[in-house]
Parts: structure tokens; sequence; C-alpha cells
């Protein structure tokens, strides 16, 4: 009987992944993938694995959670180093919680090998303290989901003003995302940061506010959404005047910025 | 002049460092550190590299925050590399802040490097999903914190059912926690996790609920407490009896059971 870690990823750049993950991946005798992993970490695996891809790819799953979850279970049957690796970190709406659930019920040894997750890869990126005490004292890590077509944004509606909020998967459709921050009660004029496959060769950084968010098109995906007054303290230093500009151009054309 | 690298140092383990930071720690020339930082992960900065204690100890300050900031200015003027090191990740409760802003307004290169932050850390050490999405939609990283004397827990008024808080620093004072959270809303039966020294060789794992939670005494510091849904998932196959069991001896004795 092998064993299975749940090695997270990072967000794409191998040397963000952690030594420990470097060094599972070096050893690892299968590896199960999902689409987000860049081929730049799967360069890492050792050349004897199989490697497996089990992500989605246009809505579409390759594997159904369940199918994955077997997988596993077979696969410590066969294997010494079973790797399940997730971009970002296993634990942050990474669905570890079905496939932990699955192991322990078959008796299977595993471990979690934590990862850096997109917020924290993207607050690098863009050089915001996602908790900077002078405007906030709290981060909220939250998605833009869907319930029957329309956002699911409870959490607007009663997030603190000290709190920062750390959006994965805000999707493609900004205007229609930034008229539900606001209609839950969000300031059109909180500052914004979208950044885009952070840490990775094609990374880009939008700063704007929510109104402005609504103009933004073609921003590549996976992205993470920074809201919050912690999204402004970044241009502390830059007039107000260029700021705006920056807003302006943010608008126009995505202009980028950092 | 140098760059100064704002380098996360992550729960102490140094296979948990990113590859990027413990290339970075192998070539500084001087590194400043805080108090939580590990002699283990402090062993793989650069034997040429001048080593600086900026921590507190006991809440009395080594430096103030603004003599780090000229430091480090001041540091980049003489040194090629320089390394700001920080537990867990720099820009969660990290003070990086006015870090960033004082190395932007001197006019210093600078770049963030991410670190596995005490959450992550815990949640992996406790094999739990922050965000198990049969449990739990976000998660809330935030402090107990204390205004005047008493817990500053507004967030608990406020949390959804299924929000997952993820509370850095809880302090000793586990029972007026307790009771603080009750008052703030949360149901006494919430459950709990503490995770004291995550991933260290002195790690503890302790499971309970918020009413439990007021019994823990001698847990180790750091820790970081787990609160919400997500906390009893991983219990979710063992026999209520057991749990109960479990439940009794922790408040006992705060039996280690992980």
């Amino acid at each position: 009987m092998g064993k299975v870690y749940l090695v997270g990823a990072g967000p794409g750049d191998p040397e963000l992944l952690t030594v420990k993950a470097a060094r599972i991946l070096a050893s690892a005798d299968i590896v199960l993938y999902d689409a987000l992993v860049t081929p730049q970490v799967l360069a890492l695996v050792s050349a004897k694995a199989r490697v497996i891809d089990v992500g989605k790819r246009c809505g579409q799953k390759l594997l159904t959670q369940q199918e994955i979850n077997a997988y596993l279970v077979h696969a410590a049957a066969h294997h010494a180093v079973v790797v399940r690796l997730k971009s970002g970190d296993p634990l942050i709406f990474g669905r570890a919680g079905e496939e932990i659930e699955a192991l322990r019920n078959a008796g299977v040894d595993f471990e979690i090998v934590p990862g850096i997750t997109s917020a924290l890869a993207a607050a690098a990126a863009a050089r915001i303290s996602l908790t900077d005490r002078r405007f906030a004292s709290q981060v909220l890590f939250t998605t833009a989901h869907r319930k029957g077509g329309a956002f699911d944004l409870g959490w607007a509606r009663t997030i603190s003003a000290d709190a920062t909020a750390a959006i994965y998967m805000p999707g493609a459709a900004y205007a229609e995302l930034a008229n539900a921050l606001v209609e839950n009660g969000l300031d059109p004029q909180t500052p914004c940061v979208v950044v885009s496959r952070a840490a990775q060769e094609t990374q880009r950084i939008l700063r704007t506010d929510i109104a402005g968010l609504g103009s933004l098109t073609g921003v590549g995906a996976p992205a993470l959404l920074i809201v919050g007054r912690v999204a402004h303290s970044d241009a502390a230093s830059i007039a107000a005047d260029v700021w705006q500009q920056l807003r302006d151009n943010s608008a126009q054309d995505n202009q980028q910025i950092a």
C-alpha cells in the first residue's frame, strides 16, 4: 500500500512550489493533476512517473470527482508514491475535502503538502499587503460563484469596511460582477486589483475600482480579484492625478501598469 | 543600490519554504528576521550573510517598525541582496504594508516572495479543507485582536454560517476567547481545531468545539484556531461516541489526538 500526497502546485512558477512539493514530485510514481497546473511544474515530475490529467476543459470534466476519488484509492494500492497535484493550495477551493474523506474511508495513508494559494501569489505580484493594518484587519477568500445564473455575493452585504476580499475565479463577465458587487452594497469607488496569471510569464496587473471593473475585458484566466482599501495602498505615493489617469486608461483599454 | 526581498518563511519547517525563498536565502548578504522564524529556516541563510533579529520578545520590540523601515532602506544602499524574512506569508498579518511604502518612497527596488501562511500550514496538518464545498464557501483570515483589553470580534456577528474562520494569534486566554465568540453570536457547538506550532516537531492538534475551547490551557504559541463546520468534517468517519470521548479528553487534559 502506497501513500497519497495531496500537493499544492502554487500559482504556476515552479520556483513557487515548496521545497517539499518539488522533492515529492521528483520521486512520484503516478501524478494526477488538474487543468491549471502548468507545464513548467509538470516538468519537475520524475521521468518514471505516469502523469494523468484529471482536470476540466471548457467546463467538460475528464473525470468526475467520484472517479478521481476512486482512482486515488486504486493508485495507492499499486504505487508507492501517489501525487494528487492541485494548483494553488489543495485546501483552498481545491475540492480536497471529498478526496480526503475517500482516502480516510479506504484506510489509505495520506499527507497534505500546502502550496502558495492564488490570493497570496496575486498579492505578491501586485505588492499589496492583504491585511495592511492601516486599512484592513482581515481578509476573506471567496469566489464569484453563481447560483442559478446570478452571482451569489451574500458576503458583500455583511463584509466589514476594514476587510479585504480576495475573489477567486472572478470569471470573464466583469460588468455583471461589478454591478452585482454594488447591488450587494459595496461602494463603486472601492479600489480593485485584478491579477491575471500571477507569477507566470503572461502575468497582468490591472488597477481600477469597482466602477471601472465593469469595463475590463479580455482578462486572461486564471485571475484573482482583490477588493478593498488595501488595493489602493500600493498607489499611496502616486500623485492623485496620475492615479486618475491610470484608472481612465485601465477603463479604456485595460492598460497593464505593473 | 541593492534589492530588497520580502520573503515568506512559512510555518517553520524549512521544507515548506518555496524553492525561490530557499534560493534567495542562500544568496543573501543581509537578513532581517522576525521572532517566529525558526533556527531550521535560518540555517539556510548564506554563511557570508549578516543575520539580524528585529522581532519582538515578550511584547518588547527590539526595533520599532519605523526603525525596521529605515534599516531596510539603509541596507539596500550597502548590500546587493537584502532579505526581510517574515514567518508565514509577508502579506498576511506581516506588517509588510509599511515596509513596502518605505521602500517605494525611497526608490528601492524590491520584490515579494510569498510563503505558506499559518492557516494553510495548520489546515494541512489537521487535514481540513478550509473551503470544503459541502460545508463552506469561503474562509476568513482574522485575528483575536484586542481593543482596550476586550476582544474585537465584530466579524463573528456577521460571518456566514457557511464560512470558515481562521483565527491568527488566538493568544492563551481560550476561556475568555470562547466566551467572546459566543457573545458575538457563534454557536457553542461550532467545531474548532487548534493547531499549535504547525509543521514543527512540537506540533499539536486539538479538536473540540467553542464550548470546549474554554478548557484549553498550555497550548504552545504560535497557534492557529480554525472555527467552522469544516473543522468537524475531518472527523466525519469517527463514530459519534468516539468523537464525544475525544472532546471530553480534550477538555480535560488537552489530549493530543493527531
